[in-house]
C-alpha cells in the first residue's frame, strides 16, 4: 500500500498540452486525482504546446476540457484549488526557443513548491518528436542529475519493428536512463490485467494448477466491434500485429506464463515478463501459415487514408509456444481483430480433463473441461466453468458457470487507467510500464511475423464486417479442440 | 446409464403397509416413478399389513395417501394403470398364519408377470421385527434361491451399538446375502452427496488438490432447527452420536475422503468408502473431551417419552483423523444437532493458504483461504470462495463467493429420495445402501465414544433452543483457525 502521506513532490509538465489526449484523458486524470487527495500537495502542472496562451486562458479550455470529459460533475472548489497548480508555457517542440523559459518557469516552480527539482515530463505528441523534446530537455537542463528525480512518459507506439524501435530508444536513453523511461501500455492498467497476479497468488485452488501438467491452453483475446475509424494514417501503416499483438496482447501473455515474482516491486514483476517474452519460440518460415492467421475487414480499403492496395491485417490470430518447462506442449492462442461481432478483452485458461481415474467413464469423456475466464474489458470479473451431476441422474454431468462480475459491483470505482499511470509514475512505480527488454524481446519475435505477412500479402484474407473474422482462425483453435477429445 | 428397456421385472412386497412410512413415502414415490415411466411394466406392489381390506378398499387408502403426500395433482389415468399392479394381503409379521397365502399370492403374480421370481421386501416396520419377518421369509419359502433374486430393503437404526449390530445382521443373514441387503442410508441418495465423487471426478482443478497437501480441514455439519417432536421414544434410547454420526456424517465423510473408485460400481464405492471408515483414528480416553462436544438443548426433558433426567446428547461436535496419507494431519470436523439456530447441512472444504511465494506478503497472510461448499440441504448446490484484487487497489485482497445453486434450477427436478431408493433397488445398483463393513466400522469407531459418554453424563452441556449449540463446539474448530493464522 502505498502511503500518502510521503507521496513525492514534484513537476508535472505535458507537452502537447492543446491536444485531443491532454483534453481527454490527462486534465481530466489530474482533476480526479486532485479530488481524491491523491496528488501530492506540492504539485504543479505544466502545460506547454505551440498555441498562444496565458494561465488564465490555458485554465478556462482545460476547464472546459474537464467538464466535458472528467465523466461526473466539476466541484468548484476542487478545480479552483487545481487551477492554482496549473501554468501554461508556449513551446515549438522542434524549436529551441521556448526551453529556456521553460527552464525559468521549472526553477522558479521547484524553488516555490521543494520539489527538490523531481520532473515528470508527458509527451502528449507524435513519437517523431520524441527524439527532439528528449534532447531538448537534455540540452536546457530541464533535469538535473545530481537533484531529485526526473522521469519520461511516453504513449504507444514505440516503433513500428525492432531496428526503429532501437533507434528511438536510442534518442531517448541518450537522456533517460532506462528505469526513467515510463512507456505506456494502458492494458496493463486494466483492473483484471493488474488482478492477474493477485488471482493466482492468493488462490490456492489455482496457483498449484499454473502448469502445463494441468492447464490444455490459454487464449488470450482482444476484439473490437468498431473499425479503424479516423485513425487510418497511424493504423494502415502498423496493423493488428503491430497495434495489438506485440504489444497488448504479448504483455497480457507475459503476466499469465510468467512465474511468479517474489515481490510486487518493478524489478521483479519485469524480470518474470522478460524471461517469458524470452522464451516466446519464433514461428518457423515453414510452419507460419498453419500458426498465424491475418484477415481484412471488408470495407477497410474505403477507410480514409488508408492505401487504395493496403494489404495490412485488421485481424490477427496467432498459436504461441513457450520454450519453458511450466508451458511445454501448452499453446497460447493470440487473437485480435477489429470490426468484428462484439468488443471484448478475455483471457480464457483451459484447465486438461481430469486424468488419472476412469471414474464415469464414457460419460467424463464429453464433459466440458474446466476453464477459469479473467474478462476485461468491458466486462470486468472472472468466471469460473465447473462440471456438476446433472440433477437427477447418476451420472450425467453438466458444466455450470460461476461469476464474478467485478464491473458490476456499483459500489466500486475503477479509476481510469490515466489516473493510475500518473499516479504509478509519481510513486515510481514501474510495474506496470513496458521494459526495454520487453520490446526488444516481443519486436524480435513480431518481426519475423511482418516480414512474412509483408512478403507474403495473399495471406490475408478478407473477412465481413461483424463476423468471427477469418474462418481459418477458428480452424486454429479448433485444431486444439479437436486434440482435448482425443 | 440405466437401460430402462432391461429395467428388471419385479414384485415389490411391502410390510407395514398401513404405517406412516408408506403412505408418506413409499407410496408417493411408487405413484411418481409410475408417472415417469420409470417402472418395470411387468411390475406389481403387494402391501401387507395386520388390518384387513380388500385390494380395493387397500385402493381407497393408498390413493388418499398419494393424492396427500405425492405434491402434485394426481393423474387419474396413471393412478388407474398402478391400482391394476397394487394388491394387499393381510398378515400378523410375527405369526406364520399369512405367510403361506402370501406365498400363493407372489407366486400367482410370478407367473402371471413372468418376473422369474425377482422380489424386493421392503420392511417399513420397527427393526425388532427384521428377524421375526426375514427368518418367515425363508419359512414360507418367498424366496427362491434358485431363480431370479431376492432384495430386502431396510430404514434405520441398525443397531444401537456394534454388539446389537451385530445381532441383528446376523439374523438377516441367515437368510439374506450381503449382496441382497439394502441398508437405507437417506443422505446417500441426497443430489448434492452423490455429487460429491462427480464434483471431484469432473473437475480437474479439484481432484488433483483434493488432499492434505493442499486442503486445511474439512467439516460436516448436519444442523436441524427442530428438537425431536414426538420421537422422544427412539431419540431418547438413541442420541446424536448414534442418531446422526454414526451413519450419516460418517458417511458424508468417506464420501469426501475415500480414494477416487475405479468406477461406479457398488463393490468398488464401497469398497474406497470401507477404507476411509476403517482409518477413522480411535479418539483416546484422555483426549476425548478435546475433540467431542455433546450438547442438549435446554427443555429436551420436558419433551414427550424423555427420562426425566436423561443425559442423552442433542448435539455433538467431534475433531476426527483418519490414518491414510492422503489425509495426515487434516482434521475432519463433524458437527449436527436438534433445536439449533438453522436447518442446514453442508459439507465446507477449507483449503490451506497459498504457499510458495512471498508475493504480496502480508497482504496474502490475512486474505481468507479458498474454501469449496457443497450445500446439501435445504439449499442444494456448490459455492467456491475465492480471492481477488479489490478494484482500485494495487495488492488488497477480497474475498469473492461464487455460488451454483442447483436447488434454485426450477427447470430441474430433484427426485424424492425414496423414488431413488426403490429404483436403485430394483436396478440392483447398492452403491447408495451401506454395506456391513461400513457399519462395523462406524459402530466400532462410534462405541467408544458413547461408553464414554455413558460413564460422563456431566459431559452434556445444555444450549439454548435457536443457538449455536454448545461454546465448546465452537472452541473446537476455532483451534484450527488459530492454526491457520500461523
Amino acid at each position: 500500500m502505498t502511503d500518502l502521506s510521503v507521496r513525492p513532490r514534484c513537476l508535472f509538465v505535458i507537452f502537447g498540452a492543446t491536444g485531443d489526449l491532454t483534453k481527454r484523458k490527462l486534465l481530466p486524470a489530474i482533476y480526479q486525482l486532485k479530488l481524491q487527495g491523491q496528488l501530492p500537495d506540492q504539485f504543479a502542472v505544466i502545460a506547454t504546446a505551440r498555441k498562444e496562451y496565458t494561465d488564465e486562458s490555458y485554465r478556462e479550455i482545460a476547464k472546459e476540457a474537464v467538464t466535458q470529459y472528467s465523466g461526473s460533475t466539476l466541484k468548484e472548489e476542487i478545480w479552483e484549488s487545481l487551477c492554482k497548480q496549473l501554468f501554461y508555457h508556449q513551446l515549438q517542440f522542434d524549436e529551441d526557443d521556448g526551453y529556456a523559459g521553460l527552464k525559468v518557469m521549472l526553477e522558479g516552480l521547484d524553488d516555490q513548491l521543494q520539489t527538490n527539482g523531481n520532473h515528470i515530463f508527458y509527451l502528449a505528441v507524435a513519437p517523431e518528436y520524441f527524439g527532439e523534446i528528449s534532447d531538448r530537455i537534455e540540452k536546457f537542463q530541464l533535469i538535473n542529475q545530481d537533484r531529485g528525480w526526473y522521469r519520461l512518459m511516453i504513449e504507444k507506439p514505440f516503433g513500428n519493428n525492432l531496428e526503429s524501435a532501437r533507434e528511438l530508444n536510442s534518442d531517448l536513453t541518450r537522456v533517460f536512463r532506462e528505469e526513467n523511461l515510463y512507456r505506456i501500455d494502458h492494458y496493463l492498467v486494466k483492473e483484471m490485467v493488474r488482478n492477474l497476479m493477485v488471482i493466482r497468488a492468493s488462490n490456492q485452488i489455482f496457483e498449484p494448477l499454473w502448469n502445463g501438467d494441468y492447464i490444455d491452453h490459454i487464449e488470450i483475446i482482444s476484439m473490437e466491434s468498431e473499425g479503424i475509424g479516423l485513425r487510418g494514417r497511424y493504423y494502415d501503416k502498423s496493423g493488428a500485429l503491430r497495434d495489438m499483438v506485440q504489444n497488448h496482447l504479448l504483455q497480457m501473455l507475459a503476466l499469465t506464463a510468467m512465474e511468479m515474482p517474489d515481490s510486487l516491486s518493478t524489478t521483479k514483476v519485469r524480470t518474470e515478463k522478460v524471461k517469458m517474452l524470452r522464451a516466446l519460440i519464433p514461428i518457423d518460415e515453414d510452419q507460419i501459415s498453419n500458426q498465424v492467421v491475418l484477415g481484412q475487414y471488408e470495407g477497410y480499403l474505403d477507410e480514409e487514408r488508408v492505401k487504395a492496395d493496403s494489404p495490412t491485417e485488421t485481424f490477427a490470430a496467432l498459436k504461441v509456444c513457450l520454450d519453458h518447462p511450466r508451458w511445454r506442449d501448452v499453446p497460447f492462442y493470440l487473437k485480435t481483430g477489429k470490426a468484428v461481432v462484439s468488443k471484448m478483452t478475455q483471457i480464457n485458461i483451459q484447465f486438461k480433463r481430469p486424468l488419472g481415474t476412469s471414474y464415469l467413464g464414457d460419460v467424463l469423456q464429453s464433459a466440458d473441461p474446466n476453464r477459469l475466464i479473467i474478462k476485461i474489458q468491458p466486462d470486468e470479473g472472472f468466471e469460473v466453468v465447473f462440471n456438476t451431476k446433472k440433477p437427477g441422474t447418476l451420472d450425467s454431468i453438466m458444466p455450470v458457470s460461476m461469476d464474478f462480475c467485478q464491473s458490476c459491483l456499483v459500489e466500486q470505482n475503477t479509476p481510469e487507467a490515466y489516473e493510475k499511470l500518473i499516479l504509478d509514475c509519481i510513486n515510481g512505480d514501474a510495474s506496470s510500464f513496458t521494459h526495454w527488454d520487453e520490446l526488444e524481446a516481443t519486436w524480435t519475435w513480431i518481426d519475423k511475423i511482418t516480414d512474412w505477412a509483408y512478403r507474403n500479402p495473399q495471406e490475408v484474407r478478407t473477412y465481413p464486417k461483424g463476423s468471427e473474422g477469418p474462418e481459418a482462425a477458428e480452424e486454429l483453435l479448433k485444431r486444439s479442440k479437436d486434440r482435448d477429445k482425443k
